[in-house]
């Protein structure tokens, strides 16, 4: 099989997944008695929330568990790792049905957002708190056994109040409606990007994949070193989260529609972007004036102006620049990393670095 | 002290613990680096949504512990029956902040809804996430130690899951613009209430006062029988909150402004209350056509012939003789409670029972 047949494989085995799942959880619904209606209502939501994603969050758990036990896994293994990377999936289902909504976005993985079907509509909330609450019935029924079953709750709990946190903090900083660049800073961007974003879709994953690999909460080395393999895999994953942001952030502005396969609408957004930070940064106040005067308008026009400036501010250089930096940064801390049977393994790292680093889409 | 001073006095004892909650879930929020601004704001969004109400579901934790103590409670005692008390209420400002949302409603608790001041806005999706958040924040910080901790999230979620199954129901079965009385009935009505109110508002806070008071999960009595006490408390609790919100329905109906401190609109909002799922079972073909001619319509004409035919078809009659029924019916089971030492005791659910029975408002 070519490379690109095994990639196609990997994902159908994880979609196959899917229907298993969502069926256990059509069946538990109905079995209380619920009607018809509704299990129709519920079955559709899953359907069209949940699996249309690049699923890279979800089949980052089966990927990691992979690596830390260096050999193919067995059925069950393989179920239960893919159980844990659909409840990432659903969580985030969870916060993109009502992001759309808050947002007012149209359309979302080529289709219109799920509130804007017109049957939908604001009850889009309450399926949206249904798709979160589909997580712990999972856990409970696959996982309510394990020794480490009040840790996966608590993993889960802790890296959503994380997500709510930050998906608050972008929600005022940057309204669609109302430009206030004195609020954007790089490190307002950098505080929403990792709880927005980096703890659910970095950490998550790995974390998920050391509780049910059995990975010690601390281990020694024979050096005699204590390793902490959660807070080892959280010092590398969120940088790395950051960095696949920033990296999104730039490609909004940087990609051409044949690239990145949607138009960039990040400048006519107000979003407090990497790009529109790194500009403030380095702007003197005659093009700060330009860029509180243009940026955040639904106007074309104003859009070129701050395209414009941009490319001034020479912003592909200063990307190119931190890309090399935190790139080299995060290879050296991969490389402290020593390998034990039964511990951290580079290559979970890696694997990870290796999808985002240069990537164009 | 009066019997009116007592009931002021433990309100206020209760409301004091909000406070520290309330500061605890800041200083929290504070610690992870969050801008003043986003602090000020869950500040407010917890102010606003979560004490204002009238406290009986987080109370009743505090209730419930005393009675299986049978004696006062210690501090710490108090405070962590208190503190599961108010994750109930953080429970139900999640679901009333987002139901308010979804069902367009104008006030709640006499004041604006938080969705409907104009700073806020749908940003009140997300608070009401965080509100969610909080609890397991909280039951983390404080419970994170008990044997029963897992025990404990997996009755918030599951309770918490069946809240939005009967919210979906509700929404499906009674949308406010769409009138179709043939999805009505008395079982459809039996299952929304069960599902979005009774386990809620009845059997969490009396689940949670078991664990807490770590009454074994089953214990045998000197007859030999065995007994499981939570089953035995939802098999009246369950039953208690749908003729608590069958009462509400028919106080809506019947309660004069006076009596119930607002305006009944259940009529005109199209609502799937107890009362038009009476009727319908009731009405002949004629009575049917004037219901569906007339229900949910926001009319003060068409709710006065809706009323109308309520008395001619003897609602008040049949509210009594339902409301008699049921309570010997759960008189029967409590009596049935053999009282043993450090397990159930009746007046956990005849506390409840003397709250509802008779009540005018």
């Amino acid at each position: 099989m070519s490379s690109a047949d095994t990639k196609a494989a990997r994902r159908a085995k994880f979609e196959a997944v899917f229907e298993k799942i969502r069926d256990e959880l059509i069946e538990h619904f109905a079995a209380q008695g619920m009607p018809e209606e509704a299990i129709e209502w519920y079955r559709n939501s899953l359907n069209y929330n949940v699996p249309g994603g690049k699923l890279n969050r979800g089949m980052s758990v089966v990927d990691t568990v992979e690596i830390l036990k260096g050999e193919p896994l067995n059925e069950e293994e393989y179920f239960k790792a893919a159980l844990l990377g659909w409840c990432i999936e659903l969580l985030q289902a969870y916060f993109l049905v009502s992001d759309d909504i808050m947002d007012s976005s149209i359309t979302r993985r080529g289709q219109p957002c799920w509130y804007r079907l017109p049957e939908i509509n604001l009850i889009a909330i309450n399926d949206s708190f249904m798709l979160e609450g589909a997580i712990y019935h999972l856990l409970k029924v696959h996982f309510r056994s394990e020794p480490y079953y009040a840790d996966l709750l608590d993993l889960f709990h802790e890296t959503t109040y994380q997500t709510e946190m930050g998906q608050l903090v972008d929600l005022i900083t940057a309204p669609e409606d109302k430009v206030d660049l004195s609020k954007f800073s790089l490190e307002r961007h950098r505080l929403i990007v990792i709880y927005k974003t980096a703890f659910y879709s970095f950490y998550l994953p790995v974390a998920c994949a050391l509780l049910v690999s059995k990975i010690p909460y601390s281990y020694t080395l024979p050096s005699g070193a204590t390793v902490q393999p959660f807070d080892v895999s959280r010092s590398i994953l969120i940088p790395l989260g950051e960095y696949f942001q920033i990296q999104d952030d730039f490609l909004d502005f940087s990609g051409t529609p044949e690239q990145i396969g949607k138009i960039g609408t990040d400048i006519v957004d107000n979003k407090c972007s990497w790009v529109v930070n790194t500009a403030i940064r380095l702007a003197n106040p005659e093009q700060r004036k330009i860029l509180d005067e243009n940026y955040g308008r639904k106007d074309a026009e104003k859009e070129k102006v701050v395209k414009a400036l941009f490319e001034e501010l020479k912003i592909r250089d200063v990307y190119a620049e931190y890309e090399e930096k935190v790139v080299g940064e995060l290879r050296q801390k991969i490389d402290e990393i020593v390998e034990v049977p039964g511990g951290l393994k580079k290559e979970v790292f890696n694997s990870f670095l290796g999808k985002i680093y240069k990537r164009s889409k």
